[in-house]
């Protein structure tokens, strides 16, 4: 039986969601989690990796359990046993040939921004300060540039597993709402450190410096601490 | 020259506003960065003490500084020394007879509840988790028998430093807004474990025990988490 699980998790003190050796990881935490509900090792098979730091509201992954059980009690019994910072919000089963990876058709992440001379400390963990007076309405107009289909090679680092940098970026948006700014970028897939360089590049355009964002360089990347996997779409 | 602080804090790691032995208080980083800003050993006044892994959005402290200087100097000063969960949003200077703690007219505090299934992990340092479904409207009513004065001694413990468990609820409201429910207090004064007295009898009431809230018992003090000094009234 095939289930396909929401998760979300506060990614401070993690180093990433695939399993390494030296630090925690979401699916190391979550494999450990479901190896005791079903009292045998499981492999999970998330829909994307997120860097060190970076947080979910709503990642997915699936995993073949060996036996037929309510979805809802999965949740219930991961829940008991996983970490504060990692909890399930939805289980539900899945056909066989579905997959949390390649059935995805698109992401949605979410860069947040705490823009406000003085930084915040329930926003701490969750967004990047600038202290400067960001403009946001020239990062609006200069961030749709981004959209529709580019390669887009300079806002990623080389890596021999990927075999285009072309993404298409269906919809991109920045928005204030008092001291937080949130950039909203879904697109059909994204390359590593993607959506921190568009922001780090947006960050500069909203201090004023017009030309920081381009297909040529991508100089900025803004902390991991501000991005947040909002949601896949299937 | 006496200046008056506004303090921001996530309590969850600190044993509390005041100076501990065994725990690190946010009274004592305050003190650590002035005595650095200041070159020599200063003490400050808080508005009122909050227990271990209670937050603020706005506690108060005054000090008395041995020199003339900028109040923007000493936030921006203080905000460069202390760690990244207590930030100093405002510092002015006020009259020599100004107190802190005498001085103050009322306190609001915010008691958060996240009322779901499943908890949030954004919300976990700050919001109590309860899952069962509390009925909100209920909870509003059964609190409006505490605004005005009474006699507060079951919400409360007995400590001989205090003289009187007489307070005045100026106003207390249970509001809901998603899965949150905020329950805030503003009275002229509060004693020991007073919001989360009412806040964990109040969560009783939400769950159909109509009789949970008495000025007879107090049978259950809602978890320090949930607790923010929002404000406090001059």
């Amino acid at each position: 039986m095939r289930l396909l699980l929401t998760i979300q998790y506060l990614g401070t003190r993690y180093g990433g969601w695939q399993l390494q050796n030296n630090a925690p990881s979401i699916q190391g935490v979550l494999e450990d989690a479901l190896a005791q509900v079903f009292g045998t090792p499981l492999r999970v098979h998330g829909a994307g990796r997120t860097d060190a730091g970076v947080h979910a509201r709503a990642q997915r992954a699936h995993v073949d359990v060996p036996f037929e059980i309510p979805p809802r009690g999965v949740m219930l019994g991961l829940n008991q046993l996983l970490p504060a910072d990692v909890r399930i919000t939805s289980v539900e089963g899945v056909p066989d040939d579905f997959h949390a990876r390649f059935s995805a058709r698109s992401k949605t992440y979410e860069y947040r921004i705490w823009n406000a001379e003085v930084a915040d400390v329930f926003a701490a963990q969750t967004h990047a300060h600038v202290a400067r007076l960001l403009d946001d309405r020239l990062m609006q107009e200069a961030a749709q540039s981004l959209a529709g289909t580019h390669d887009f090679a300079v806002f990623t680092v080389a890596d021999p597993e990927v075999s285009s940098t072309t993404r298409t970026i269906e919809r991109i948006d920045v928005v204030r709402e008092g001291s937080v700014i949130r950039i909203t970028v879904t697109a059909d897939g994204f390359l590593r450190y993607m959506v921190r360089r568009i922001a780090g590049s947006l960050i500069e355009v909203g201090k004023g410096r017009a030309d920081a964002l381009s297909f040529d360089e991508a100089r900025w990347t803004a902390p991991a601490k501000g991005l947040l996997l909002k949601d896949v779409g299937y």
